[in-house]
């Protein structure tokens, strides 16, 4: 019994449409692709990430008494930033716990938005989040094992196949997988044919690992920790989008650190936007993978762009 | 009599519509200022610059007879590509005279398209290009003073317009003049009341000059060049050009290179896209005279991105 269906990802896209941006299909020219490439810039949202879809979704559902509690969630970056700016927008106070070492740019855009940060360590992120939700009565807002969440992030699924109507394969950083459960089951719904892909860093292959063995694979801080992609450094996919993912996921891959830093920087010389590390997996999973894989016609989707101008400056050199 | 109506605008997006992209608007939120600058972002289209427009504009109504005698133009780089590009499309052969000093990454771009670059010293280069007609018999395309050209680039007036319903006022950075041309007929013939303001580098500033004194004035090679901004060191902008300008734009403004330079690196924080230094002298315009001039809600045309790695990674440090 699937937990999200079309028309909740189609409802989503009502309810999202003022406040989330119809990111544009870009094309990725690098040397030797024919066809090119296309990228789904998701990186130019409000808040330079596709999560400000799962979070309006997600706030635009809470009941009366919901909203004068306010809301409270964990996240590594993103997701604070799109529950601190959706908050606002609706007039609602958020409270973001966020693991100590999170990119200063991210703590400060969700600071700038009104919400309060509360910095911990990054396994205990869940746990603070709760004891903040017992303490004060705010809702929890899960940064993706969240229907709401997953059927906000989905309509990226339905524009990608608006878009480029003869699309062949789409391919999606994977961290908690709400992205790419929203996105498959848009996708196969209307789609089956078009084979949805996830992609991670080596270094924070939980998914991968688990889809070979057909059971959830965690993996600890330590391990997800050493890859530079920080905005899939969660430690396993949630429930809701495992249940998903096993069902309707085609394949899932991985990239090298080396890899993710070229398609950084491929993607600022032939799309000029600004992708962060976790952003850009997706595309370098294409020129990776898509030989092997007989992808055709493809869609990788640039998930954000946040990063900060001195470890851009890095990676482009 | 105006040498380009809006009637052409409409025609030239119908011409354009499957080979240009209908470029984002996006938020571009600085501390302190209420409401957000909106950019028009035309450094997404695909050769990284609105110059695209014009190019496809004008080979689209080439005749059979100018298709086989191929084309050929001057430029410091974004028209370039943009007739490369544009010829390739068309399955036309190009040729392009681009001044000596232009950006490594823009010849190199022109060279991928399959195009014929000659590079001259910057004052020769309409000589060059007049030179390379006669021998060849191949047909001109002006980078800016041409009616073609003028009626392509002036599609983002009619993009802004319907975009952003309610805009007070446009700001455009000026080289030869041909964007804002082209935007000022399309704006004022359907909105006349919305302000179109023309912004160049203090350093490249012979329109101001010429705007305050009533005739086109000229700058020379030394002078222009002077600025960071290498797409606006044209010497005067075209007679063409001229006319539209003084009969409809409103104001013509200047600034330094520091605020261009700001510029760049707030786009980059803010909007997560990749602007060349003249494509941000719009948005720096803004930040510089909005409040002296009551510009209102503002549209900043970014009107390209074409940078390399090494100096984009000096400009947002």
């Amino acid at each position: 019994m699937p937990t999200v269906c079309l028309e909740d990802i189609q409802s989503a896209a009502r309810r999202i449409s003022s406040a989330c941006v119809r990111t544009p299909v870009l094309a990725l020219r690098a040397r030797g692709t024919c066809p090119a490439l296309l990228i789904k810039a998701e990186s130019l949202q409000p808040i330079g990430a596709f999560k400000l879809r799962g979070a309006t979704n997600a706030i635009a559902q809470l009941t009366a008494e919901q909203r004068a509690a306010g809301v409270v969630t964990h996240s590594s970056g993103n997701h604070a930033q799109a529950i601190a700016s959706a908050a606002a927008a609706a007039g609602i106070r958020a409270e973001v716990v966020m693991p100590i070492g999170s990119p200063a740019i991210k703590v400060e855009a969700t600071e700038r938005w009104g919400a309060t940060v509360t910095l911990v360590p990054a396994e205990t992120r869940a746990a603070a989040c709760q004891d903040i939700a017992d303490r004060t009565g705010a809702h929890i807002i899960p940064p993706f094992d969240d229907a709401r969440v997953i059927a906000g992030q989905g309509t990226v699924g339905l524009e990608i196949l608006e878009q480029v109507p003869d699309v062949e394969s789409v391919l999606v950083p994977v961290g908690g997988g709400g992205l790419i459960s929203g996105i498959a089951v848009a996708i196969k719904a209307l789609r089956p044919d078009v084979r949805v892909v996830a992609v991670e860093p080596e270094l924070a292959g939980d998914l991968a690992e688990g889809f070979a063995r057909k059971r959830i694979s965690r993996w600890s801080v330590e391990q997800t920790s050493r890859t530079i992609a920080e905005g899939v450094r969660t430690q396993q996919v949630g429930e809701l989008n495992w249940e998903i993912i096993r069902a309707l996921v085609d394949d899932a891959v991985t990239v090298s650190e080396e890899q993710i830093r070229s398609a950084v920087k491929l993607i600022f010389t032939e799309a000029r936007i600004v992708a962060e590390p976790s952003g850009a997996v997706s595309a370098a999973g294409y020129f990776a993978h898509a030989e092997r894989l007989g992808l055709g016609r493809t869609v990788a989707v640039v998930s954000g762009g946040n990063v900060d101008s001195a470890s851009f400056a890095q990676l482009i050199r």
